[in-house]
């Protein structure tokens, strides 16, 4: 059913007027998101005052429980439009209550997926459409958007491999390998229109490779130089 | 902050096409909705062959896990937004899930709060914009909109001592005079708004008037007879 939502903000829908910095890595489960956030915010505190790291869903109390919800298999059917609306209230009280209070203190945020995550898997993998749940994260978060998000890009055999390996899937790693390509073209697609935004890195190779590469990228946002 | 968002439906945005009834009552806490809801299952299920009696939040197995999540003390805090977005997740849940298969079926649906909850609560009450929180809902039901919503009507003063009486008060509960003053304003407005599909029911006075009232409202959308 092509029903859709349009959101209308009430100023210019481009970057917070904050003086900290909100970074989001987004990518596949296995795409090295976790990792590559943790040796980056090792690296930033040693250059810079306050580095704050989260997630989603999750980053809030209620966020967590929103998380459990939806991620834990056992809680009952689980529609896309319920599932969709589920992130986008995680998504609400992360930016409401953490995220935008951080970067208004000046902090730096990295953050672990963001609403090209509900694009992705919502808005392409279910069908519910791209366009309706960007449009919804950004009432949901009055348009609070990142400075810079980074795309971490691996074949789907490799995070396969590696999200494998860290034992049992939840109701989201689970999905058909079609599923976590349309994921993946989202990414891309969503990076390739926005290219002052957004950065795709080659997340093959060492983690100290893939580390170099993040470090290139958020050198110049950061205003850390060479 | 006056940010919104706009509802396109794939059809045109009236009644379900479906073989059974949805009824919705409406009104404040403590206007005896529960109550007379239950007298009308009481009595349709003496002439009909299947009433589902369900509320909101809740009626699935994740919606009352959200029903807990907004509705208890002790989760943290919850902004508009959030408390917005699971309303709206719990409600998707309860109509793709529970509502629609049942009137499909030709059951007759009697429900504790809808979509017109929303709107006081959250559109009027918290100021997030009624026409926004009911594009919402009707985006996270597919758009199944009561065939009968009918609104009990007390004076703020009477279902205070009503819900007073039932101990202790949840978070909604907990509300300012003026809060529930908009609430009510709003249930009113939209009712008189569209006649065709909401009744206001005067529902003061004893159990027994008011089921007469609610009686004589379903009696005609029902096919029952005088």
């Amino acid at each position: 059913m092509n029903t859709s939502l349009h959101f209308t903000p009430a100023t210019a829908p481009n970057a917070h007027t904050c003086p900290g910095s909100f970074i989001v890595f987004e990518g596949g489960d296995g795409s090295g998101k976790t990792t590559q956030i943790r040796l980056l915010a090792d690296a930033l505190r040693q250059k810079l005052k306050k580095v704050t790291v989260t997630r989603e869903p999750g980053g809030t109390k209620i966020g967590e429980k929103l998380r459990a919800l939806v991620l834990e298999h056992g809680n009952g059917e689980i529609d896309a439009h319920t599932e969709a609306l589920i992130f986008a209230a995680s998504r609400a009280a992360h930016a409401h209550q953490l995220i935008r209070p951080c970067i208004e203190r000046g902090e730096v945020v990295l953050c672990d997926r963001y609403i090209d995550s509900s694009a992705a898997y919502q808005g392409a993998g279910r069908g519910l459409g791209i366009d309706t749940i960007v449009d919804l994260s950004r009432w949901a978060t009055n348009d609070l958007t990142p400075d810079l998000t980074i795309v971490l890009d691996v074949p789907l055999a490799v995070s396969r491999e590696r999200a494998g390996a860290r034992g049992a899937a939840d109701r989201m790693e689970s999905e058909s390998d079609d599923f976590h390509a349309a994921l993946s073209d989202t990414f891309i697609q969503r990076a390739a229109a926005d290219p002052a935004r957004y950065v795709v890195i080659d997340a093959t190779g060492t983690l100290d490779d893939v580390h170099q590469r993040v470090l290139d990228a958020v050198s110049a946002p950061l205003g850390l130089g060479a």
